[in-house]
């Protein structure tokens, strides 16, 4: 086995040993002892359930938070399936090494960290400060006409996302992304996994026009048609990455198993970053525990990576961007939802009277 | 005209003069300017145009913000349509004090500043550190049998609220609450000024039960049949304020006033903050570009008085709580928006090609 391969077989191992560590019930009868009618957080309190369950009941300080935008090119974008030229790949990394990206600023707003990694601009981004250099690859071929990449680059991008995610300082692990036409590689993922139809999974992504819209169902169609499914859910996914996924999709992938295997929650962004979240319940069925689903992009695939993995999004701004600018909005959603467990008093420890007047568990 | 009168009036009088400064156009010319494929980032964007009408483009900054829970009691309590005893209200004053309750921990999280304004409660909660002392009287009369206070109640709490928002020092500005059987008399003021049925706006508040909640409908059914409505939009928003809203409520009204008067965005928390901002905008017509809906509590109420005011909320987590715990959510969501404008590369700043290939603004 490759190194590459054995640090996700470890990770992935991890994960299905460790188990979320908490005890629902215990941590339910915490909530419900909170000064607050029960249940009057609503979704706040499924989320600090969640929490309590993965990080501990109190949890540790959720202050620390960081977000990965994970960079790659696409060999499709030759196919005119994006609004913008693949060049922007590498012009947006610029950008985000000057912080001046929607996720730096999101990031900023909320004190978390934006570590962004090269794992396959097609163009020479090494010049740049503050961009992690792991390219595995100068971006993926064009998976309308042949695979994506090698079944050794996609596990070379997993692993990049293991060790990353892996090594983050924080609870709290965000998975997003740059790359040019990646909407396109991710509604062939989703279409593969999912079995739904392109016309249910591809959408406008930046803004294409409707003759575009039309080449990249066309080109999804075809290519989800090449991909021969195999049986194990594992291999599975891998030769779909390695057919139809992107060099940021695999990483993402391996960021999720990799941010699980040393505790973290794991908050997905947008439809590409559910893509990812998909193919990584699918090689570590154990990690579905640890996703937070940041937001409902209005991308249409992303409803049917939503719905497959049943998750419930906490937020629903119309938003489409990518960059991890999701999971930016929903970091401090997630802390007050942690800070419920740390920092409430309950209605013993603070004297007050339950319904009909008795204070709970006081001598009456 | 008494001081309290004199008080709301200039208020008023400001907010009508100042409108918000901002042009719509350059604020929207701007957003579509940074580095975002345009519209992507949704509802953050409409936000950000909100925030740059009222606030100015850059806004000044969002770090500072505070939530005001103004906290009263209420005679209609004694009717069983709460289920909590009316002692909870300064109970929770206490709490509030001690920093143990969800509004204490919500704001911790996201850096804002708590002021509790005692307006009303019916116990002395004058020993209690980090209240503010500005109780009008000890609680109103009851609703369901008479008018809940006097004219010169209703001013002065309003004037309470005028004052204390009027004087915060911070450009967004939460107004929560806390007070014992209030959606009751929230339910009835949203009765009287929306024109809806007493079943539309009754719900079961902390957890009442089927019984209470059949007592609840009849309360504000023959309260509501009680007030002799008014021509004037302002002098009717006054007299249904005094028949059938409490003290905390009025106070509210006012500090919605009060804050704008001032330049601030106001964060609207659940369904009384909604019936307190309802009464706002009848005394003010210049208020509604100043308000920001929170969220959206399960309260069935609180979707009448959106729907009335054309508010969309940012957040949907089932949440019934009060005490401004939806404000203190939505204000990093708020600096967010605020932040795209203050801090976003444009694509011509940052030399990033446009959709086609061009850089937009740039020399070709």
């Amino acid at each position: 086995m490759s190194t590459s391969a054995t640090l996700l077989e470890e990770a992935i191992g991890r994960v299905v040993a460790a188990a979320p560590p908490g005890d629902p019930v215990a941590v339910q009868t915490h909530l419900d002892a909170l000064t607050k009618p029960p249940g009057s957080l609503g979704r706040l309190e499924a989320l600090a359930l969640q929490v309590g369950c993965v990080l501990g009941d109190p949890p540790p300080s959720l202050d620390r938070a960081v977000v990965f935008v994970f960079a790659a090119d696409h060999g499709v974008s030759a196919r005119g399936v994006s609004a913008y030229p693949a060049e922007v790949t590498a012009q947006m990394c610029a950008n985000f090494s000057g912080g001046g990206a929607a996720i730096n600023v999101l990031a900023r707003t909320c004190g978390a960290q934006v570590r962004v990694v090269d794992v396959g601009v097609a163009a020479d981004v090494a010049g740049l400060d503050g961009i992690e250099h792991r390219k595995v690859r100068a971006g993926t071929d064009d998976l309308s006409a042949r695979p994506a990449m090698t079944a050794e680059e996609v596990m070379a991008a997993l692993a990049v996302g293991v060790e990353v995610a892996g090594g983050a300082d924080a609870w709290l692990v965000g998975v997003g992304e740059m790359g040019i036409a990646n909407t396109t590689a991710a509604a062939a993922v989703t279409a593969c996994l999912t079995g739904a139809a392109a016309h249910e999974v591809v959408g406008r992504g930046t803004g294409i026009d409707d003759r575009g819209l039309a080449r990249k169902r066309e080109v999804v169609k075809h290519a989800v048609a090449r991909v021969v499914r195999l049986e194990d859910p594992r291999d599975d996914a891998l030769e779909v990455l390695r057919q139809v996924g992107g060099l940021e999709i695999a990483a993402m992938t391996g960021a999720m198993v990799g941010a699980a295997a040393r505790g973290a929650l794991v908050l997905v962004d947008g439809f590409i970053s559910s893509a990812a979240a998909l193919a990584a319940c699918r090689l570590c069925t154990a990690l579905p525990p640890y996703l937070v689903a940041s937001h409902r992009s209005t991308e249409p695939g992303h409803a049917v990576v939503l719905d497959t993995l049943g998750l419930v999004p906490l937020l629903d701004f119309e938003m489409r961007l990518g960059e991890g600018t999701g999971c930016a909005l929903a970091i401090p959603v997630v802390r007050a939802g942690g800070a419920l467990l740390s920092d409430m008093a309950t209605f013993q420890s603070a004297g007050i009277s339950g319904p009909g007047g008795d204070v709970p568990g006081a001598a009456s």
